[in-house]
């Protein structure tokens, strides 16, 4: 494990997650949390802090940056083994949460079952059959990533269709990689549009297609980024795809959204809400 | 936005998450603290509760399953809004866990700052320049998948190599999805240990490179899902892939790791550590 020095930057909180697995969860609950609050803050993850030896060197890197520091270091901790725990709070100089213990024994109560201190590496066990269904769902993902094949399409959960570049593949990917979804997705083109048809191949899945739409300006703002006065990134063009894709998906009878002030979480929350889709983990 | 009764299966415990935002943070939160028990749950997450309507109607959608159930159900909120909370506190039935107004308080305290109590759609904002960089970031991932392209290395964070099949293009996925990383990787093949060479073009770019290797048994048992009874999926083939692979990476010194049991989380947390990248968000 290379051991660098945290980094302190003047007049930046600095914000250091400590987990025995990999803190991916507790580093974005911490910046979830401190959206609320109007300052600057550094991340630093400890990752993999699980011996007790590794909790003393992480209880030195970090005081070590709070010696460096304005203000002390805001600690948040995800550490089953209680010794561990114990070694961070009582010698590690900052302000703690413990997102860890602050919710077991209270759990352990409800319940009426002890936990069982099981490391957190857990969740994400790769040997799991959750996790090679996931694995499957982004190769699938991939081969019907922009309509190259309508191979299998029996077995996706999702079908998404909308013009180029208004956020299918991200979406796509972002479902199968989160949520275990195969989803396939197909460009809406000038062909489909003068056929006032949806891509061939898919008449009987439309129970499982979603549309995704995007503001024209912002559509010819992103394909200019990609081919920069083309009469694809024309302002007029992309007025002309979105209302004729709108048109063909209002037709078919396809839901949509816009995608244009929307991240891929959100996105692609509201597609599983939509078509009723449970995540598959 | 759907309504049908959230569905209640006997001696599975339910599983809440209320969220004003998508509520996938608080969701693979409240799994991980529930991995530390031996129960089983079924999760419904209710994402984009922003209103006073929605929230009296996810109480009404709550009560209804625990009506259904033999246990009440267990309910993980994360709303901003205090009215909306309380309206979720007073009146599902449940046992309740409030993620956000837990720790609010103490980092007011420690912080001297009042929390802005701004809604956590800001965390995903989709008009960021951040989500505009890891949007980025996956396109480039995209494009520079197995191989496909030299051009633009120098903007590459990340250079993964190894065999066919040991994990380089979900692991490239997740890094730049969640990390905002640009990630290209290679495939190692018979070609390169004949002569001995890394994949020409990525000469001058050794810091940035990453090796994936895995264990043959279980190279042979992914290539055998692919392409059943093939030279390519046959156990002494995979042995001689990964050992001329393995053999390539230390003499050229490039640092690598096996992702035989490990998930792609681990794996892209174990990269950016030994690669002392950061987080890009």
């Amino acid at each position: 494990m290379p051991n660098a020095p945290l980094p302190h930057t003047p007049n930046i909180r600095d914000l250091v997650v400590i987990s025995d697995g990999t803190g991916i969860t507790a580093e974005k609950f911490a910046h979830s949390l401190l959206t609320q609050f109007d300052i600057r803050t550094k991340t630093h993850r400890l990752p993999f802090i699980d011996t007790v030896d590794k909790a003393h060197e992480a209880v030195q890197r970090i005081n070590d940056l709070a010696s460096r520091a304005e203000e002390q270091p805001l600690i948040f901790t995800t550490l089953v083994n209680q010794e561990l725990g114990e070694i961070v709070k009582a010698r590690a100089r900052g302000f703690h949460i413990d997102l860890f213990n602050t919710f077991i024994e209270p759990l352990e109560n409800e319940l009426n079952l002890k936990s069982n201190h099981s490391s957190n590496k857990l969740y994400h066990n790769a040997d799991s059959d959750r996790y090679r269904e996931r694995i499957e769902a982004i190769n699938y993902t991939l081969m019907h990533d922009d309509g190259q094949t309508n191979h299998n399409l029996m077995q996706a959960d999702v079908i998404l269709v909308g013009v180029s570049r208004c956020g299918k593949t991200p979406t796509s990917l972002y479902l199968a990689m989160q949520h275990g979804i195969k989803a396939a997705n197909y460009p809406l083109i000038p062909d489909d549009f003068e056929r006032n048809c949806l891509p061939s191949g898919l008449d009987g899945f439309h129970k499982k297609m979603f549309g995704l739409s995007i503001d024209p300006q912002r559509l010819s703002e992103i394909r200019n980024e990609r081919r920069a006065g083309s009469k694809y990134a024309a302002i007029e063009n992309c007025r002309y795809e979105v209302n004729e894709a709108e048109k063909l998906m209002r037709r078919h009878q396809v839901s949509w959204l816009s995608t244009t002030h929307k991240s891929i979480e959100e996105i692609a929350t509201t597609i599983l809400q939509e078509l009723q889709l449970e995540d598959k983990f």
